[in-house]
């Protein structure tokens, strides 16, 4: 059984005040008529989601940056965030660059930490971070046949560092060292979630994957999509190394983009009449976008070379429990 | 450093929008003016806060009821919850009967489930639920001179069912039976809670024993209270049932109702002249309150015995890393 199988058996049920319930990444709320809350929490494990030598700056960063990602899909506005914590034992300048990370993060997004809870226990960092609506939010399900599908920032990075540190594949010290820093200190696209407001048709963030979280878009919406291996194999920053040419061959470029995990970038889709509109989006909010792809009637995720053939895929997203 | 300390130094900052920031047990936070909040979170960790092998009915409860008996020391109306789950596995059966307990308390509340996250890890179970608290709040800070103390429903019980499992004392099995359900399925006060709004002139809920939590309304008032031994003892549950007789002679009934913990009752104070309201609350909610002591100007805290003796202790509140 997987994560989406685990939830859907036990913990789905008719969502009664709840407007989006469980199951999305952001619950959007309205505890009162006139007032929309996107609510989202993840949980961090040591071992799992981070190494436990890990700097403990770049982990308070990380682990609100992945919640304020949740909510940047739903083009929600950050406002206040709990920290529930666990730790094996009470170690000082830890807590402190912890603590620093988390805390500056906050601050650039004007999100108040408003509570939580301490314990002793493994390591474990849950954030639950509450967000606003206000103008209306980005769904997953409002993508239609012919719109343009986009990605934000850059992909794929993140995961050819977490293989190079387990060392699974070795990339030279100073490429390394940039995608090391895509891994460890994401920058939620809270800005571009805002500015696609009335612009985006559809949204989500990929940290599961692109293939597995545009697939949760396309389902929703009864859809499918073509994506351009040229334009996928582009969003690879590291490409853009001057040391690129050093990095070993035979990495699968492709494959560390469209199901690597662990990037806080947003996947959306939007009319091709809104081209000007995404622009001004990405302008306004200084962060690249790129046009991928295009959904279609057909279910199911297609990719194509620069020659129109088809690609072959058989990837999936990430699955804690898969 | 102990958990409060921790809390001071690493993650207490001015708070902005938050009405009562980090420290309390409950948030009170406003997103907008005319809405306010209750935000709490909790978070068990197996072979801290349960036992490996505790039933997963009871612990969905436990785990959503200590959430809840955070709102109801703040007199809110519980909303909505989020739960984060680590798992080592996925065991089937363990989530149909964890989420059946959740879920089942959450009924009760009118506490609706809108999201979450789920992740492979040590077992951990995070929830952080959301009320309002229309009314007003009770909050801890405002303890008079000559107040009443007041507890609700029993103490010690929960605290004497887990030495009693850890080996530490012995009981009768229909005593630990009986001490057990206190334990593994607290009832959060939330009606009580709810009643005492504008009744109470200070509230908190008693998770970490009587001693420290009352500790700390005496602290936020700058005040002190004397308590009485004989209504103390009374509190314990156990001292009522049948075979009480047959319980080991040298228990420490005071200790564990002072101190014990895991006691999820509400501490409160309230103007004598409240009394007939505090027992209208009482009626209304269907829960049994008992007066205690009385607030006094000499901070710190003492126990009398019923010949006006002042009687010893050096307890301190439940701290999970002192």
């Amino acid at each position: 059984m997987g994560e989406f199988e685990l939830i859907a058996r036990h913990f789905t049920r008719k969502s009664r005040r709840a407007l989006l319930g469980v199951g999305d990444d952001c619950a959007l709320w309205q505890p009162r008529p006139g007032t929309q809350l996107a609510v989202s929490s993840d949980m961090l494990v040591a071992g799992r989601h981070f190494f436990d030598d890990v700097d403990p700056f770049a982990l308070g960063h990380k682990a609100l940056a992945v919640n304020l990602s949740d909510l940047a899909a739903c083009g929600a506005k950050p406002l206040a965030f709990t920290l529930a914590l666990a730790l094996p034992s009470v170690d000082d300048p830890w807590l402190s660059r912890f603590s620093a990370g988390l805390l500056a993060l906050a601050d650039a997004h004007d999100c108040e930490l408003i509570g939580g809870d301490t314990t002793r226990g493994p390591l474990n960092i849950c954030i639950t971070v509450l967000g606003e609506t206000e103008g209306g939010a980005l769904l997953r399900s409002g993508a239609k046949v012919g719109d343009d599908v986009y990605v934000s920032g850059q992909l794929g990075d993140a995961h050819l560092a977490l293989r190079a540190l387990q060392g699974q594949l070795s990339l030279p010290e100073p490429l390394l060292a940039w995608a090391r820093q895509r891994l460890e200190r994401p920058e939620p696209r809270v800005a571009l979630g805002l500015a696609l407001r009335g612009v985006a048709s559809a949204a989500i963030d990929v940290s599961d994957g692109l293939i597995g979280d545009l697939g949760h878009v396309l389902k929703a919406c009864g859809v499918g999509a073509t994506l351009h291996t040229q334009a996928l194999e582009a969003l690879l920053g590291l490409k853009q190394h001057e040391l690129w040419g050093q990095a070993p061959a035979h990495l699968q470029v492709l494959d560390a983009v469209l199901a690597g995990g662990d990037d806080y970038e947003l996947a959306f889709t939007a009319s091709p009449e809104a081209r000007e509109a995404v622009e001004q989006a990405s302008a306004r909010s200084a962060t690249a976008v790129h046009r991928i792809g295009r959904i279609e009637r057909q279910p199911g995720l297609r990719l194509v070379d620069p020659q129109g053939g088809s690609v072959d895929h058989r990837l999936r997203a990430f699955d804690h429990f898969a």
